[in-house]
């Protein structure tokens, strides 16, 4: 089989280009790529030849149009098509016959449109011939290296009165590539970049996603020496096993930050279970992040800022930030975020403040200053002490990283601090993000000359120290190794029924047992059956109705409590008979069960998301569990070290840590019951989900109380077998 | 007594000006400020005269200088000072005894020093003659129409070529007062209206606030007529009674919107009580804001953002939300942020779909257009079909409001639609927000034109819909009618014991008894008592030990349960005498308790904040709750209503709602006992904290289980008599 990010080189280094549907007609799409694509020909940023194809020209301009991907004078390794949709599907089908490793089909009009099907037929033509479609419906890609570039926006507009405006900033090249599922949201990241004197190594709208996908293309950036930083809008993974896959291995190796869409849209699966509908669809797209050591930017601003920053900057060695400033508000604004995000703000030591005195000597501010950290050396310090006391400052060795906010609009503050604090910032070794406030032409001929400096600089200090978080936190949480496990295609246990439903409790016992999660100890009192049959257990015990159409059943009165001995299982059988007989439903029995010991009841949950297959939650349990939505999760498997990561980052896990003289929580054996727990979708195709609610978890141990499972009805996996990390601990 | 706002109006109209320390030295910060004044003077928009003081010189240009505040030809309404802490402290004397009525205080070195001292001296002099004092330690104050500006900050700065700079740009006259305890900060959000083209009726540092205050400013501005929208950088308030009087009276004539510096710090008395740990510093604050009807800004930016949105824009009458772009991805992020923040996005009617699709006729697009919301037109739409389908689609009657977020980028949009587009969302009446991304020059003028016609205008679709929703909820959470009560400072109830210590047993029950708040029936069995005195008691009971020293009695074995008749009681006593002597804790009898219904267990606290005052915590009870954190603060006294939203606003609140065939809670008369609970702190000074953990909530009622409360020891309420809202329900 072929590995799926196979042909996606020929996009960005083809050896010749063929552009279907230039004409004439400056004004068509085809045409503005072809006259880009010919422009960077003649500047030599592009090697590859670039060839017109329109049956209705013979040449445009100087240049020999040729009627058909076949008359070429070879074959194209990539064809640029920007035609209408109907056209389109034939055209990609004869490139594909042809030899074409490579096709962007600019073109809308597909699934956007409601024609799947014009997607599903050229799809079948690509694939059969080994050829590989980005789009359909996208602004196509730029490289900045290669000089491939599909950009149909024009640079410049004539407005009314004639004149000429730039209408779109190009970035410089550079390392950032940006990944967009829209056109225009690369398009704005890009000139972003530009904006913030960044250079791009490539953008790549993937449009439907009919083929390239996202996935694809992280994989494809992350093996790339090019590429420094990979910045990511994403709507929605079409694989999502796949994405922590490509992810995990890009981020290993580079900074893979990604704002994704959808805060407020639950999940499609949401409402099939408890779990599921603890589990929001964002949720678990931000335990892949984690998973895969990606920064996760909440929103399309952070998303620049972070790339911004990645791209200037290397990640601090720890979480100790400096804060100077000569304006008091902006830096207590800075040091309130920073707190916020878990940086630090440490005092200066006594070294470090003689150093800063030094810098100050002769000054009448330094009897009044206190010297602390924010340091504000107050509206009348000078450029050239502000600047000596930040670079003394943060050459202690109790700093990793600062944030520097100078006020330009004091009068003792000259025009060229950018100049003077930016080699200063620059000298120190240490990342440093600055905000400049303020919206007149000197603030932005100050915020521009940081930037020329290579030192981020942000509108506000919120922002400037959220940049910094996010390089901190790339440093905690870079996966340091990343494997492999493949998930089942075949059920790893024998004895799962075949049809659809609820699993019985003597097959959940089973399981249980095979999965290594304590349960008390039961008695299966079968409809036919004596009570005598629990006689071997320990009592107190419960009775709980067995019936597969009731769900909550102790809320209606199907199970129960504080049973001491045998007569009283007698007499909680006829009880329940009763119970089935009056609710209509089937009556299977009951089931005998040791009681818990008293402790902490956790909800442990499992199910299969669309995009992600087996996913786990874990929560604060019992009745309530829904009302206080104190759930993390995770995609499954998780490994002991990730379970206990999991489990501490709930509220559910202050508790266990011990509270008040309560006994502590055992929360070592709770890791490896999660762990275990959550192989058992993965491992078994035909569980549906699965669900533990209670758990008790006392100092003792872990006992699953009550478990409900689902079986899905079918052997084998939908998604092809997917490689995920599995019980590897990559972040310890 | 002097209304605390009294003579604020003399430092924004004083009939006569004096700035102490101008000379001829034109770099010091008095001369900046005397020349500013000058300058106005003579451009007629000041009509004070302005004398400048300063003994080393009889003349500054071609004006008389005087040698000190006695000598001038008039006694000064309003004086400027800006001269070393020391001199100032005396010049300010010297301005109160002359019968100056406003003394702005720019000079630094006070309390922000350490110069206590210094302040305490000047604020004697200056109460004993009735004047009133602005900073020290502040950038003073704008007035755009009166003239008066004692900024500093010069608006041009030469650059090293030479070259002149604009450094900052200064708002046009306009409603928008800015109050702010950074003078950068004040200065930064004033550049930020000018950028936006709004207006600013005042910019107002309160450094130091030695006197004038915050609170003093709300009050000033919200009966200002010419003052359409308050803006506030809040640090701390200086009195929290005040500033929710003064600002829930302005917030009923406009809006105030306030950001509010301390995400991270936690409240001075955090750590006394356990509910005063529950309570947070900022959260305090948030209930004030709530309370007074404030809107809250979650940052500078959004300080900003709101403001210029409601300089320009009326709120809407509802929160249904009409998002219209030609790229998909920002109206999908659009989207997502409105869903966010509880802004609706319904669907087209039919009928605004028929008359969007007549706007479109002919184009080849509309036939693969949904004609959702958001309104996708896509890249190909032209400007004029883009503006009117938009103007059509925002006629509908189903729409209170509009995100529009054109995209200049694409070939098929002209560079004149801010004008066409601006037109159209003007002439609809309804408020609407843009955002155009990208950083060229073009897509500024864009920008820049829709700013011009008065359409707020920002640079991510998030920020655009964050605005409108907090206009909608300004709509929603206006007070409409403002009343005080005042706090008592003798107890209302009589047999509160007078020295500092926890609350015995049965004044706890009387206490409970008189606010209405039901116990269970309960016998103290006295250190030489009888257990028989509990035979009075319904059967079950809980026995608790009393003893003043132990804190957690239920975690050291202090409470025994389920006691089923008298002769338990005995043995529970006997117990518990047992257990007192082995902590070595006094022994203080035992509480025979009746045992509450099954229920909910809520937590309910209050406990005095420095700033607020009696404030209220109401949350999930029972061990875990400070794990949980499931908790809502307020300020006391609540009333009903205000007690059932604020329950409603905890997870608490949904489980009294019912869950999965669980009774429903009493939230009404749960509701009911809040509101009086709150009482108990505000009407009986003497009393510092009072806690009922749990208090039971069952379907049939409430009973308060356990209840604790500490006397302060003192009489009389530290804080003059403070009129507050209080049992009036002001938000319904």
């Amino acid at each position: 089989m072929r590995a799926p990010s196979q042909g996606i080189r020929s996009f960005f280094e083809p050896k010749s280009i063929a552009v279907v549907g230039a004409s004439t007609d400056s004004a068509k799409l085809a045409s503005i790529i072809y006259s880009n694509l010919l422009e960077n020909r003649e500047k030599g940023v592009l090697k590859a030849p670039v060839y017109p194809v329109n049956p209705s020209h013979s040449s445009i301009g100087r240049n020999r149009c040729y009627p058909d991907v076949r008359s070429l004078p070879e074959v194209p390794e990539l064809v640029v098509v920007a035609v209408p949709a109907t056209l389109a599907v034939r055209l990609v089908g004869e490139s594909a016959r042809e030899g074409a490793k490579a096709a962007i089909l600019i073109s809308g009009g597909f699934a956007e449109a409601g024609r799947n099907d014009l997607e599903g037929e050229m799809l079948a033509a690509a694939r059969a011939h080994g050829m590989r479609l980005l789009g359909p419906n996208t602004i196509g890609l730029v490289d900045k290296y290669s000089g491939v570039d599909t950009l149909f926006l024009k640079p410049t507009k004539r407005l009314g009165s004639g004149r000429e405006v730039v209408s779109m900033l190009r970035p410089r090249r550079g390392g950032v590539a940006v990944i967009s599922q829209s056109g225009h949201l690369g398009e704005v990241i890009s000139e972003e970049l530009a904006a913030n004197h960044v250079g791009l190594r490539a953008l790549v709208g993937t449009g439907n996603q009919l083929d390239v996908s996202v996935e694809d293309l992280i994989g494809h950036f992350g093996g790339d020496s090019r590429c420094s930083v990979i910045a990511v809008y994403l709507e929605g993974a079409r694989d999502g096993r796949r994405f922590i896959r490509e992810a995990s291995r890009a981020a290993a190796a580079k900074p893979v930050i990604v704002f994704k869409l959808g805060k407020t849209k639950a999940g499609a699966n949401a409402a099939l279970t408890h779990t599921a509908s603890l589990v929001g669809d964002l949720e678990l797209y931000r335990a892949a992040f984690s998973k895969a050591g990606v920064v996760e930017a909440d929103s399309l601003q952070s998303l620049v800022d972070y790339s911004v920053a990645f791209a200037l900057l290397k990640p601090p060695a720890g979480r100790r930030l400096l804060v100077t400033t000569n304006a008091g508000g902006v830096g207590a604004i800075a040091a309130d975020e920073a707190g916020r995000l878990g940086l630090r703000v440490p005092p200066l030591d006594w070294t470090a403040r003689d150093a800063v005195k030094r810098c100050l000597t002769g000054l009448p501010l330094l009897s009044a200053l206190k010297l602390g950290n924010p340091l504000d050396l107050t509206a009348t310090v000078p450029t050239g002490p502000y600047v000596e006391a930040t670079a003394a400052a943060l050459a202690s060795p109790g700093f990793d990283s600062a944030v520097v906010l100078p006020t330009h609009q004091t009068p003792a503050v000259d025009p060229d601090i950018a100049e003077r604090m930016g080699a200063a910032l620059k000298a120190s070794g240490k990342p440093s993000c600055v905000s400049v406030m303020g919206r007149s032409p000197l603030a932005q001929m100050i915020q521009d000359g940081f930037l020329e400096r290579g030192i981020p600089s942000f509108p506000t200090p919120e922002r400037a120290v959220r940049a910094l978080a996010a390089l901190s936190s790339y440093s905690d949480s870079k996966p340091a190794t990343v494997a492999a496990a493949s998930e089942g295609t075949a059920d790893r246990v024998s004895y799962l029924p075949k049809r659809e439903g609820p699993l019985p409790p003597k097959v959940l016992e089973m399981l249980m047992s095979d999965y290594g999660i304590p349960s008390p100890r039961s008695v299966l009192v079968s409809p036919g059956g004596d009570a005598a049959e629990a006689g071997g257990l320990t009592f107190p015990v419960v009775c709980k109705l067995i019936s597969r159409s009731l769900v909550h059943k102790s809320d209606r009165g199907g199970v129960i409590l504080g049973i001491d001995d045998e007569s009283g299982v007698a007499s909680a059988v006829a009880k329940l008979r009763g119970l089935a007989a009056q609710l209509g439903v089937e009556w299977e029995g009951v089931l005998v069960q040791e009681m818990a010991d008293q402790g902490v009841e956790v909800l442990l949950g499992s199910t299969r998301d669309p995009t992600f297959g087996p996913a786990l939650a874990i929560g604060g349990g019992g009745k309530y569990a829904e009302v206080v939505r104190d759930t993390a999760v995770a995609i499954a498997p998780v490994g002991r070290r990730e379970a206990r990561r999991l489990i501490l980052s709930t509220r559910l896990g202050r508790v266990l840590e011990g509270y008040r003289g309560e006994a502590r929580g055992d929360i070592t054996g709770l890791s490896r019951v999660v762990s275990d727990f959550s192989r058992i979708l993965f491992e078994n195709p035909s569980i549906g989900q699965v669900e533990v609610n209670p758990l008790i978890v006392s100092a003792k141990g872990v006992t699953a109380v009550d478990v409900r499972a689902v079986a899905s009805g079918r052997r084998q996996a939908s998604a092809p077998a997917a490689g995920i990390r599995g019980d590897i601990d990559a972040h310890p």
